[in-house]
């Protein structure tokens, strides 16, 4: 029998998890989502399925046939393995009535519905809300969020030391990708390259596709692979994104193959004047409207504001956008940075429409000098172009 | 100008889906996601983002700076490029708007509610769903398989030409991997590698991560990249998902580092029993409930129907799980097939709980004389385990 210390599960969170739910009067956390699923318990899985009551002990859900190998990695943690033969949802929702049931229970204001928390986000998907309301018409479904950004925004020394790595891996990945900028290069080409690099060193997977973007397709606010061979000339934006240990990375330059013209220097020296603006506003209390409008500041000096884009950062940690996501939750323009919290600078492209967009993209710690950058990478953007 | 016949765009498709849309009673269809958009539109967008309304011309929103780069590609269709600054949504909400005001404006049933399509599936995100709902509280959100299914689940030959071009890369990816097995060989290593392989043959992404189930991990219906090293006498579970051109593959072997026991024995000799007979089943009009129990008989046979799991194969193509996904949605167990049609046979484990499991995955396409395999690919599970 396996001993509780060699456990992965954080009781520690999970209880400041339930101090939470008890405050905000919520009977449970349905945790569907991989990001969730290891900051509390310390592994992952291909399907994270995980009750937390406000009270008491967790409930995993897993496969039969993969009961015994989770309930062996768990040790003997106050934690229930619940096995089901391909009706995960079924078993969530069976264990949901019964947490409920115990809690209506409890003496409550009539009138009271109970609330169940979940994340909200990119990786859950519509259907399965859907499947849960209609299972459970008398339950309110609200948004983890109001518990987990207390919990998961400030990083813990560990958490620092792991997304430092990450971002080194992505530093391996630029390398690369730098090394095979050329005429003629495909973004195909140097994301296969950039890919087995950082798996080699030590990526589990990227968060997203790599982007190489090229020519006008740097306008792009997102990206992807250009089909396009590269040429002199060209500005070429390559974002990479690689994983290490669950916690993700986020590292972009922008490249010039040659000798910048007058409109792609501007663009290039606007960009890394914003930077370290940006970085010294990026304290304590400090919030991205804030950052933003030091950002414009900068650009408006040098003629650029009209091509202005807020979002110049977001969060991120265990997800890859995590609070504040400003650019798709427009109210985290608001949310105050707080010591310890993990934010990009970088984030949106300064783009002249139909020419192309440059933006170096990084990772800090908020820290009351200003943000810490977690790995610094070198920004060079001129590349002579060699024939390929 | 870019001549009109150089579009990537289906007008056929989209003409297509707007007859079901008339016959159904739906307004638009949402576009949020990339395979829709892709079989649709011809190309794919980091933000997919379109609305098809039941008449007339098609809108596509991007950013504003990404605007004219979208209109060279897409030349003279008969389509509207709505740009953005960073407002996506909301312009996807105000063009759905001005659709609904349009269809009003014909005659109705009284206290008839606008319909609305959109896909429900794991690329739905349920926050976007919900801001749907809000801005537009007199649409009905309905899910878009209706009008989906019946024309995307029979494949174009141009289609089976690249889906199994996609599951040749995979074979590639499977040799890279079954060369690499061997005592202390590890799942990271091996993703590593064939990840590589895939890529360098084409392959864009993988739809998954890349499978590596070692021991009593292949009891898992889904996976992972195993982080123990393997060792003589494990079972290996590898399944690899690339995707080329958009078009998803799936190919799943199990090995045994050594001469299997008679248990794995009896395991992978059920399995490779099975797959003939299921395949002999899968015509048109069959479900993947009749396979299921074509699959159950042959395990009956030899004593094993008790680890039995439903589900045996799922339709993909641009969507790696596509309808009939009866893990999923219980509901597609009674769908029935169709010719032209591509489906799995392998999706599920028959695993021994705490022993290991066994699975052969390939895809097929539908025909009056049975599954018609895309890519042969060898099924030799037996590789002698060397000293890494």
């Amino acid at each position: 029998m396996t001993a509780e210390t060699s456990s992965p599960i954080r009781i520690d969170r999970i209880e400041r998890a339930q101090g939470l739910m008890r405050e905000q009067g919520v009977a449970a956390i349905v945790v569907m989502n991989h990001d969730d699923y290891r900051w509390f318990f310390g592994i992952d899985r291909a399907q994270p399925r995980a009750i937390i009551p406000a009270s008491g002990a967790p409930a995993l859900i897993a496969f039969t046939a993969e009961e015994e190998e989770l309930r062996s990695i768990m040790g003997d943690g106050p934690i229930l393995v619940w096995g089901s033969v391909g009706g995960q949802i079924n078993d969530v929702v069976t264990r949901l009535r019964e947490i409920t049931a115990e809690t209506r229970a409890a003496p409550r204001a009539p009138g009271d519905r109970l609330s169940v928390a979940m994340q909200q986000w990119f990786d859950t998907p519509a259907f399965l809300v859907e499947m849960f309301r209609k299972v459970n018409p008398g339950v309110e479904l609200v948004s983890s969020d109001p518990i987990m950004d207390p919990l998961r925004g400030v990083k813990e020394p560990a958490e620092i030391a792991t997304m430092t790595t990450a971002q080194r891996v992505a530093g391996i990945g630029m390398d690369r990708a730098r090394s095979l900028l050329g005429d003629g290069a495909t973004g195909h080409d140097i994301a296969t390259e950039v890919t087995y690099a950082m798996m080699r060193a030590g990526a589990e997977r990227t968060s997203t596709p790599i982007y190489v973007n090229v020519g006008r397709e740097t306008c792009m606010l997102h990206g992807w692979q250009s089909p396009r061979p590269m040429r002199a000339g060209d500005l070429v934006v390559i974002d990479l994104t690689p994983v290490v240990d669950g916690y993700c990375a986020n590292l972009a330059r922008t490249f010039v193959l040659g000798e910048p013209d007058a409109r792609q220097r501007s663009l290039l020296d606007a960009y890394a004047a914003l930077i370290p603006v940006v970085r010294d506003a990026m304290r304590p209390g400090a919030t991205v409207a804030q950052l933003d409008s030091r950002a414009e500041a900068v650009l408006r000096e040098r003629g650029l504001a009209q091509y202005q884009v807020n979002g110049i950062g977001h969060g991120l940690g265990l997800r890859f956008e995590e609070t504040p996501a400003s650019t798709i939750i427009p109210q985290h323009r608001n949310v105050p940075l707080r010591e310890g919290m993990t934010v990009t600078i970088g984030h949106t492209v300064l783009a002249i429409p139909g020419f192309g967009g440059v933006r170096h993209e990084d990772v800090y710690r908020v820290t009351p000098d200003g943000g810490a950058i977690l790995a610094p990478y070198p920004i060079e953007p001129v590349v002579l172009a060699s024939t390929a």
